[in-house]
């Protein structure tokens, strides 16, 4: 049997460009979990394996392990490609990445990623979220939103994830609060007034975006600087602009957002002003239960 | 006299955050120009002078000089500021900042920015070749279109500027074809076609501006990579949004843009393609134009 000499009897990864997270496994119960920030952008191909046994290897014994992993890590420029499955499909499939590996104990599978055609779009991770989601949520049919640097809103019907959509609001705030000129304006705080009425200013009338950005600007320039109120107008801009993109995604659809904290938090918001209010689910329980889903479906060599 | 003993009888100054160019002038003509990258950005208050010294003393002689600035060097982290004027108002008025030079020699003055109310927005240095425009084109009634890191779009009516609005295009295209994801994607070249398509799409249906940047990402990984095509199609995408927002400037106007090479090139192809046929004036020729503008109105004292 499989790392029966073990702490745990499997192991689950979320392996993303920017960080490493890895629990171990007894059954579909985590024993303990471990992270780092040996994310696959910081690492060249020989350093995959390395990184991986310096958070998992006080876990192992000396029999093979089988790791479950998700995330970028399956990516062209990660550990070892896990091609992209095509939508519609159910979000985990029995295809894996399977990345050689010096220690012969480990046996490593990567969930692969999902693509669309038309109009193009890909994710990496989530696909392993929303089979958690729908692990936990039996019958779901309707949206999935998950927010982050690159959220995606995802139409779930009868256990296949349908079609899905990508944008980079996220990756927007923070290149616009943070570099543009607009990181003299913002700053701590919020103003809820403020995010509300630029959400919906926005979502009615998205042809303003573009120049609601460096009126941010000009009216702390003008008026004295609120860093509260302008970050909270810098994401209801954005978020509103989303809205209005995926509005077919959510207007009179059963919505469920996965994540429970920032930026998860203003999504809620902003879907409550317009009505829609969305089950929430936890991004890493969802995760992890995607792992378990995944460890079950794949077909281990014993 | 002023400045009789030198090169030159006054000094005109363009001073932006990134940038520092002087001219020595005899009347209306320049006689030489000198450049440098000490942008006032880069500047604590102490080193301003020091920075002008470098650039324009082989021009001075003994006797006292005007030296005429535009640009952010006017602003509150600049040299000295020079208030905003407020709109509906000439481009140039008898306002200016005047900072205390260690040099006696220096008589400095500096042209202030217009800022309007509602919507909030400000300029600085534009101003200046909104006025040189304006002392070349006599009787000019439109719009003017200044491309740049903040474009701005200006109605003039009877000599006065009457509104404005500043669009981030210049920059957002700057953060994110170099900081964001779709680094990956763009490069060098350029596709007309794909321009033309994202400037008519965005603009028919601006809703979809935030949907369409990931979707520049995924066609290069599931197609292969077109860089010249995302470079072309992020432009097209972030100006066809812009001209949504900028719709009462342009449409069924007299428009004129400011600026001969990119980005203006691309707002020239932008229009045409919306059946406005601009004029073109050279940027550089406006700001000097603008500035022997200004020194014809500062009464200045012998």
């Amino acid at each position: 049997m499989t790392g029966m000499s073990g702490y745990c009897d499997w192991i689950a990864v979320d392996w993303g460009t920017s960080h490493l997270r890895a629990w171990a496994m007894q059954g579909d119960k985590p024993r303990a979990e471990a992270r780092s920030d040996a994310g696959m952008g910081t690492l060249d191909p020989t350093g995959f394996e390395p990184a991986l046994l310096a958070l998992v290897e006080p876990w192992m014994g000396a029999a093979p392990i089988d790791v479950l992993m998700c995330g970028m890590v399956g990516s062209r420029q990660g550990w070892a490609e896990a091609p992209y499955r095509p939508v519609p499909c159910t979000p985990l499939g029995p295809e894996h990445g399977r990345p050689a590996t010096r220690d012969g104990r480990l046996r490593v599978r990567i969930v692969p990623g999902l693509k669309q055609a038309h109009p193009a779009d890909v994710m990496r991770g989530e696909e392993t979220q929303i089979a958690g989601f729908l692990a936990t949520h039996a019958n779901f049919d309707g949206v999935l939103c998950l927010p982050g640097t690159h959220t995606k809103w995802v139409q779930v019907s009868a256990g296949e994830v349908v079609s899905f959509r990508t944008f980079m609001t996220g990756e927007m705030f923070a290149l616009l609060s943070r570099q543009s000129v607009l990181r003299h304006s913002v700053g701590a705080g919020w103003d809820d007034d403020a995010f509300d009425e630029a959400v919906g200013s926005t979502l009615a009338r998205p042809e303003t975006l573009a120049q609601r950005l460096f009126t941010i600007r000009a009216v702390g320039l003008l008026s004295g600087p609120e860093p509260g109120r302008a970050t909270a107008t810098l994401s209801g801009v954005l978020l509103g602009a989303e809205l209005a993109a995926s509005r077919p995604y959510w207007l009179g659809q059963r919505v469920a957002v996965i994540g429970a904290t920032d930026p998860a938090c203003s999504y809620i918001a902003a879907l409550k002003l317009q009505g829609v209010d969305p089950e929430v689910a936890d991004g890493d329980a969802m995760v992890l239960a995607g792992l378990v889903a995944a460890r079950s479906m794949a077909k281990a060599p014993v």
